[in-house]
């Protein structure tokens, strides 16, 4: 049996959305799920204990930065990522495609693998399929993720055909190369830009491979919303049903109440910490921009509707002064509130597919966050 | 009856060292005691709870600092210190005496008071007795200081006389000001820099203003140990034993064990959460700059005798790679460490006080330390 499985419980009446649960080596969690990301063995700001105490399930490390720092050797001696950065609960890394692929003008592809610069220090890397499988190894992750080519928007058709093809052949060496399945679980990413028929080839080129889960892999790259509900409707449908899917990079509110009822599970993205500490933190009635001045008198909580920490023990005014300061405590406020906001989405997102209503609870919810469609 | 009380347990029959209780209107604290330093309405990188967890008792805040960000009127209107940042315990506020006259060159000082330039914006202010006391009211700490002048190191004798002079006429000044005496209750400086004859002076005429808690200032401003353990043989016995001694701006443990044996009760620095934040850990067998290399592969613990948070959790080597990344867990965890030490410390120094064996402890501290007198 795999080292990662997913247990089917429900569909959403109204939408078709899955409600389900993902068994890892390290527990277990509900889906659709949301994966605060930890780029460097960490979640920007927040401690495990906070994490948990959100209730977050599972969390997301970056291949690429590990390798670079503190390096896979180090991480692998203090018992994998588990160990180093002490969190007991399942961890997926990315294969670092798509960081190295970002890197562009510094690095070189070939049918071999790509060979990359540092963007701390310019020092010289190859990643091969064998190679980042070797990596993940040691990082330990429970869902480690293939090495794939993520291509560009826009991008021609031709261009994304070859992509697309060389990640498929580099899924099977990925494959090859994994051994450790007892413990981790490798996912294949499909690929194939905006084009419906590169989708389709691709995901049952990836389905003949078998692997226990799968991820759509080049979505929310700087293409409309539009299109990318488009590929979302054609490209879900094509992934097993009795395996996790997984949407990489995804996480405004929008994007994971449409990804839900299109019918994935997983999500992962950098926006609640990121924004959260440049001063904007997400509440039922959208986002606000804490910073601003008319703030610096508000003693309410950053979102009337929230029960967590900081909106139980903190006005406004005083994240503010925080955030102008500069101060630690800030960035740690305004990431915990955005982290829990999205996690909670999440939370009301299953209950509304458990209820049948995803697509009312979605209409209410834009309605109050403001979304216009 | 003051706001803020002593209450003498024992003296330490090897070292003349006092145990005693503090009673605040937010609860007593156990002296001797480290107070951790929370600038801006904020103990940096520490959440309430953290400080609560680790076992605070009395934080201090800088008034010179929450005056300029976010100013007296806002921390006013939310309560005071304490409901604007949730802290429920006992607060100290300085006076901005030492924070102005630090700024050189940005500062004029007359009889009335001190015009001075904010540091951040160049504004114009002026700090007088009366202003002061008019922010410290409203920022609403237990324990408020008058509005002192702190001579440097080194100064004249004719310059520290005349500005140790002003600091009582101040301090009577500031007394007639503060009229909010239930709530909170107002320490006097002891100033006369490195010279006994002024210190005497100065501590007699402050007596006789019988305040409810006296201060020492104008040490740890450079001069060599030596002459500051001088000064406090000399100062501390002129301090009134039926209240709390508090010496202003100290905090390396060598400072806080030899302050505690001259009898000093109250102790405040900056030291654990700036070194903390630039990656230097105090450990008990002294000081350990967790960003050297030396330290990647070192899964062990900061301090193999520390039972912290910090110290149960996380090794060397994952702690050395947050801080060379930058981190915000990594200056979270150092300061949490170096925060706890500090009040462990303390936590030794009156068990010791009880077993009236503080010089003992003292001798087999600097053993461990490093320290070598």
């Amino acid at each position: 049996m795999a080292a990662v499985t997913y247990e089917l419980i429900k569909t959403c009446k109204q939408t078709g959305a899955r409600l389900g649960k993902v068994h890892t080596p390290h527990g277990s969690f509900d889906t659709p799920v949301f994966m605060p990301v930890g780029t460097l063995a960490t979640v920007k700001g927040m401690s495990p204990e906070e994490l948990k105490e959100i209730d977050a399930r599972i969390i997301l490390s970056n291949t690429y930065h590990c390798y670079l720092r503190p390096g896979q050797d180090i991480v692998k001696q203090a018992g994998g990522l588990h160990g180093f950065m002490n969190w007991d609960r399942p961890i997926l890394t990315d294969s670092g495609g798509f960081q190295v692929f970002s890197l562009s003008g510094l690095r070189k592809i070939t049918e071999e693998g790509v060979t990359f610069r540092s963007h701390l220090d310019g020092s010289k890397h190859v990643f091969t399929p064998e190679s980042v499988m070797d990596i993940e190894n040691d990082l330990g992750a429970d869902i480690i993720m293939a090495f794939d080519e993520c291509a560009p928007y826009p991008a021609e058709y031709d261009y994304v055909k070859k992509s697309m093809e060389r990640t498929t052949r580099w899924a099977k060496r990925c494959k090859e190369a994994h051994t450790n399945t007892e413990k981790q679980s490798l996912f294949g990413i499909i690929q194939g830009g905006m084009y419906k028929e590169l989708r389709i080839e691709s995901a049952n080129q990836l389905k003949e491979l078998d692997f226990p889960g799968y991820a759509i892999g080049g979505l929310s790259v700087g293409e409309p919303a539009e299109i990318m509900y488009e590929v979302l409707d054609y490209t879900a449908p094509l992934m097993p049903a009795d395996k996790p899917r997984y949407l990489m990079g995804v996480g405004t509110p929008d994007y994971l109440i449409e990804g839900a009822i299109r019918g994935i599970d997983m999500f992962d993205c950098v926006l609640p910490t990121r924004i959260g500490r440049n001063g904007t933190v997400l509440t039922s009635n959208g986002r606000v921009i804490i910073r601003d001045a008319k703030y610096s008198r508000d003693f309410s909580k950053l979102d009337p509707e929230c029960d967590c920490y900081v909106c139980r023990n903190y006005s406004r005014a005083y994240i503010r002064h925080l955030i102008k300061c500069g101060e630690l405590l800030g960035l740690r406020l305004t990431t915990w509130h955005n982290l829990y906001f999205l996690i909670n989405l999440m939370k009301q997102v299953r209950q509304a597919i458990m209820d049948d209503k995803l697509a009312s609870f979605r209409d209410e919810f834009y309605l109050k966050y403001g979304y216009t469609k």
